[in-house]
């Protein structure tokens, strides 16, 4: 097993490789490219929640002096409509997929494209649009579960009964069974609003299909490979035609893991032989990308009067929006993981809605779920009559307990993360105050891994240029950096890590599941590992030794039977022109055991009686991240994370109209947390390194997103003696929920 | 010793990968570029040949409401005046590389660089040239060789004696006794003009100078590495600060090996913040690149009456321009070569003048020499009464021949490319008709290698992304791709070749020398046999088999112990998801044995006899080209050289007036072939395989160029009996020869 040892360079906090270009403006993202002759697109959305396609009458724009190609779903290819692996990525269903990026003959929500312009400028295609005539059906449409599950509801595909598109159930022991030996059960309901992942960069792709049949994407993605081969797929083309360049990206949190322009630039460029390029509005990303599921939930626990757990079960209800694959799965898999509990059943559905297709966002389904069970624990903690972390520690999973889903968990962080979060200074302080109180909560996520390559080539200044395959959204170029640094015993300064496309570099699955400095920072560590050897090799020429005959410790080449003669990274890198010339190390991997995350947050909140506004007074975040490559990056995770779920416990929600339209689609009414709505959240990093990866690195950025809601509903009971089973808990639902109270 | 095999794709002639891109326009040049804020730069050229600056004010400039930087001379580091190595690259003078790119006390030629402007648009950095004032004393200056070593003449750089900048010599044997062997000897003196490469694509390049201190700089050259390396040396930097971007090229002919606008875009960058990008004009090109030298030569040369040749002698003395560093030294080297000869003494002088700095230019120094020394053997074989083809074959070189530079030739084929022109059709018609002339030719060129670099990546569905480090100028993307292709049993459809940056990939040296497909197709094998490698211990994985168990032969794996049991490469691509994710193959290597190139050219001319132009009539060039990967470029690259060696017979020149200046700076007054000038050139492939290649490659671009102007020199003189001493062969001068013949 991997433990922490005398790291030169991991556990630093080097200048990010990135950081200049970014507080510089220069960072290109994808709304920045610009090319020789480049045209301009725009989409065409459906103005109904649900609606019949009866006829598209694309004349009058094609007439437009300005206007040089229209698109609809009649220029793509017909696709099947069964799940299928695109190389290495997740199923996919294809047919759904190409539906959702232009609508065949139904449009499931508002904002859904049935048509895209391309003309000389933006705002001519714009105008242009107005000139497609669609004439719609309109349909009833369900908004929430609970609608879309009544009998009798409108019904969104046919291949379904009703609008369940799936049901899964893991369980373990008898849940019946546990619920007899509880001395104390509690049981309730809950409901979360769909809320947006809110990354500030729209989506933006630029498109230019060569005379070859061959194609170049420049957008900013979690991952440009599966842009590469679902681009390819949905345009009925062999995915190596197709060369995806990643920009950088203003935040993705999920929503970036799937594409919607890439492929409608792509047929524009096409038919027009020019690059063309289509920007969102934020209305658009509101409306027509992913965000997250509303939910319905309700959960029932039970416990003994000593506080042990002895049976949870959850029914968790998720939308989907308007194609299956609404994140419940995920919910199912880790609501109950945190704790050691012998009989457990949860039912997760997958309940299709008119709105937006969800995408995954940070932890995906996770933070409502335990919003929802976390409440639970907390108030059966209280029946017990236990400080609620006593009562989590007690019960909580460790190395070797078998999850729901049937399991065993690896060796894990749950009880050190835990104990983080008891011994803090902030759960040690006491909270005076009336209206004040304190909320803990516990979360987890499985991260995830994938098949990964990096390149490092040497240059003869002792530099490394690093070529890796993964996005960097949260700093995987420093991690990289630092991962092979610490191997050839160099500065991370001195190694130069970017992003290579898809034509440049090995395929590397998408930066999602919390897996890039896992898997990629695995990959650069073993092409550094390539490069030592082969620097060794070199040295033993040199000095016409064999290569057991050189050692290599702290970026010093020395020979072992005389540790006089001996030459560092820097020196020895200067010699390989007169070697044999340049060293290139490479690595291929997809490495297993990503290893799980545990989160313990701690949350004190101060509700205003007159106006049910909640005020975040103090908030600390324990987490076990396995080894903290970069700290100042895991700290910046572990605190976005939170600022995120702060924004989705207190405001964040998708207003809906009685037309199934979402009515605050800007980012003045879409409320997300402004630095002047949070206090410092301190990040706490727990490390207990993950035995499988050479560094003991575990995922850090989704983990982080589970406890805030839940913690802030529990520090709001505990601050007014309400117990809100509802997001958002904004001023006036926590006012009303008050005032039922006093009734 | 390699031979010719069985090859599946070598030898083949697919079409081009980067063919499509430029025959449809979408091909991005230097010029292309385009970023956001981007601001451009124009250059401040001397209008004297020789001058000192007595002062710079750039006041007025700057003012300029459109201007955002003026850069001169101070703003670059004082640099020592010696030759330094940097990388792997020759060795340079940065002291004279960095005053030719901004004069500093003193300008050398017009056109020389005295300061630059980056405005708004480019016609307001134009404008703003003429508001900065520079104060000249204008010097007396020299044009030619013969001026230049005049006694009293005005002296260019004050560190040598007058402005012979450097003399070398090489000899064999003792040449004074090879005279008196000799029963006829012949003795002649040349001349030639300063000619340009003339590639169509001017100079542009486009710097980003960004916060952190790296740059990126985006310009078409042969070598993107040393772009790199030199501009950082100007810069006074890390070259690992830089990322140069190679653009395609539209020709270079070897005058982009050199860098004259990457240091002042990415001053005026660091000045601004912006990206800049600078394109040169026509003039400027002409003006202020490099073209390659006018020279002055005396050869003698010496055999018995049965066509022993005894002795060889030559003085070349070249002009170098307003630098040191003219290819009077591979003339030295090469002119003698092709042939067996005991006893030769050569002189080289390098001249300084007050012209552009000379760079390479396709076969560096030979064509010029070869213009003079084939000339006099084509007179000594009359002389002896031997036909001239056998006469050159007699004396031919062979392997194990030492050359006059003290080299013993490697496998070489010298005598099977003079033996193809012997056998081939056009020599062994008659010609017939007044006026009418055949002449023959004689070349040798040693081609070059150095670093390369390549990785490949397996796509999942069969194909193969290979990324090289030479840029392709003359298809080198084609051919790493089919000495991939060769060692994978894949298509070269399937393999997409691309060159990488110089973050990308491994240091490379530049496309020169003819060593790309050398080295980098080396490199590319290398990879292949890398990728071949795993590959095989995927297929063992797989059959659960050891890899001793896998045969892999032509594209198929297969179990030795049953071969029933086989996947091709495409199936076994398909399964590397499941067997441990991507194969990257990777190859850094710095191979020697590039092995010479030997052409024989044959030629048929009329004269016309009223006004003197030559039209050619047919045209026949051997050569041998090792192994010729895809005989379609070989072929290109044979007819491009012969068609630049007819323009450079024939027409082209330097018009210098009376103060120094180029006064036909445009492709009007600088007169190329067109189409219209020339007969269909045919060529002949001649393979003699480099023992040293895995495919018997050897360099195929540069030792074409080297015959041509001989040939026609000698055909001239079969067909109206003058021998022409001066290049160019224009109309005037084959008339005013014809006529002095007659007085």
């Amino acid at each position: 097993m991997a433990t922490k040892t005398d790291y030169k360079v991991i556990g630093t906090r080097p200048i990010r490789h990135d950081g200049y270009d970014k507080v510089t403006g220069k960072a290109l993202f994808g709304a920045d490219m610009n090319l020789p002759g480049m045209i301009f697109g725009q989409m065409l959305r459906s103005p109904h929640a649900h609606a019949k396609i009866l006829s598209i009458d694309t004349s009058r724009a094609e007439a437009h002096p300005d206007v040089l190609a229209v698109v609809t779903s009649k220029d793509y290819p017909e696709l099947v409509s069964e799940a299928k692996v695109l190389n290495a990525g997740p199923p996919i269903n294809l047919f759904h997929m190409s539906s959702n990026i232009m609508a065949r003959s139904k449009v499931l929500y508002k904002g859904h494209a049935v048509a895209a312009v391309a003309a000389n400028s933006a705002h001519a295609a714009q105008e242009a649009l107005s000139l497609i005539d669609v004439k719609y059906e309109v349909l009833s449409s369900v908004a929430t579960v609970e609608e879309a599950m009544k009998p009798g509801a409108a019904k969104l595909h046919d291949e379904y009964e009703g609008n369940v598109a799936s049901h899964n159930q893991v369980s373990i022991g008898d849940v019946e069974e546990g619920f007899r030996q509880a001395d104390f059960v509690v049981e309730r309901e809950f409901r979360t609003k769909t809320v947006h992942q809110g990354y500030l960069e729209p989506h933006s792709a630029t498109a230019w299909w060569l005379a070859d049949g061959r194609i170049t994407i420049w957008s900013s993605s979690q991952g440009h490979f599966p842009v590469r081969d679902r681009t390819a797929a949905m345009l009925g083309i062999p995915s190596s035609r197709i060369k995806a360049i990643p920009m950088e990206i203003g935040g993705g949190f999920g929503g970036k893991t799937v594409i919607y322009l890439e492929p409608v630039a792509a047929m524009l460029s096409k038919k027009t032989g020019r690059p063309v390029k289509i920007t969102m509005s934020r209305a658009d990303v509101l409306e027509a990308s992913g965000p997250t599921s509303g939910s319905y939930m309700k959960i029932k626990m039970g416990a003994t009067k000593d506080g042990k757990m002895t049976a949870a079960q959850a029914t968790l209800m998720y939308e989907a929006g308007g194609f299956p694959g609404s994140p419940v799965g995920a919910a199912t898999g880790c609501i109950f993981t945190p704790y050691d509990v012998d009989h457990a059943l949860i039912d997760g559905y997958d309940v299709l809605t008119n709105k937006p297709k969800t995408t995954a966002y940070r932890a995906p389904g996770v933070p409502g779920a335990a919003f929802a069970g976390e409440q639970v624990v907390d108030e059966l903690a209280h029946k017990v009559g236990m400080d609620p972390l006593e009562f989590r520690i007690k019960n909580a999973a460790k190395e070797g307990t078998r999850r729901a889903n049937g399991l065993v968990n690896p060796p894990i962080g749950n009880i050190e993360t835990l104990e983080s979060a008891r011994g803090s200074d902030h759960y040690k302080s006491k909270l005076e105050g009336k209206y004040r109180g304190r909320g803990v909560a516990n979360g987890f996520w499985p991260n995830g891994s994938g098949p990964a390559c990096a390149t490092a080539n040497v240059n003869f200044d002792g530099t490394v240029n690093l070529t890796i395959g993964s996005v960097d959204i949260g700093g995987i170029r420093p991690n990289a950096a630092m991962q092979l640094a610490e191997v050839l015993g160099i500065a991370a300064e001195d190694v130069n890590p970017q992003i290579g496309d898809t034509d440049s570099i090995g395929y590397t699955s998408m930066t999602g599941g919390s897996g890039a400095a896992f898997k990629t920072g695995w990959a650069s560590f073993e092409a550094a590992q390539d490069v030592k050897q082969q620097m060794i090799e070199r040295a033993a020429l040199l000095w016409e030794t064999d290569v057991s005959e050189v050692d290599f410790n702290d970026g010093v080449f020395q020979r072992k039977s005389d540790p006089t003669v001996s030459m560092n990274f820097k020196e020895m890198a200067s010699k390989l022109p007169d070697t044999g010339g340049p060293v290139v190390g490479r690595a291929n991997l997809s490495p297993a055991g990503p290893g799980g995350a545990f989160a313990t947050h701690v949350v004190d909140v101060e509700v205003d009686p007159e106006t049910g506004k909640v005020e975040i007074l103090r908030y600390t975040a324990s987490q076990d991240v396995g080894t903290a490559i970069h700290p100042a990056y895991v700290e910046g995770q572990i605190q976005g994370g939170v600022v995120q779920g702060i924004g989705w416990a207190l405001n964040e929600e998708y207003f809906m109209n009685d037309q199934g339209s979402m009515v605050n689609s800007s980012l003045l009414d879409y409320r997300m947390p402004t630095a002047l709505d949070l206090p410092m959240i301190e990040a706490v990093i727990v490390e207990v390194p993950n035995p499988t990866h050479p560094y003991g690195v575990r995922g850090v950025g989704e983990v982080c997103i589970v406890p805030p809601m839940a913690a802030i509903a529990n520090a709001i009971q505990d601050a007014v003696g309400v117990r809100m089973e509802n997001l958002p808990m904004n001023p006036q639902s926590v006012l009303k929920a008050m005032q039922e109270k006093k009734d």
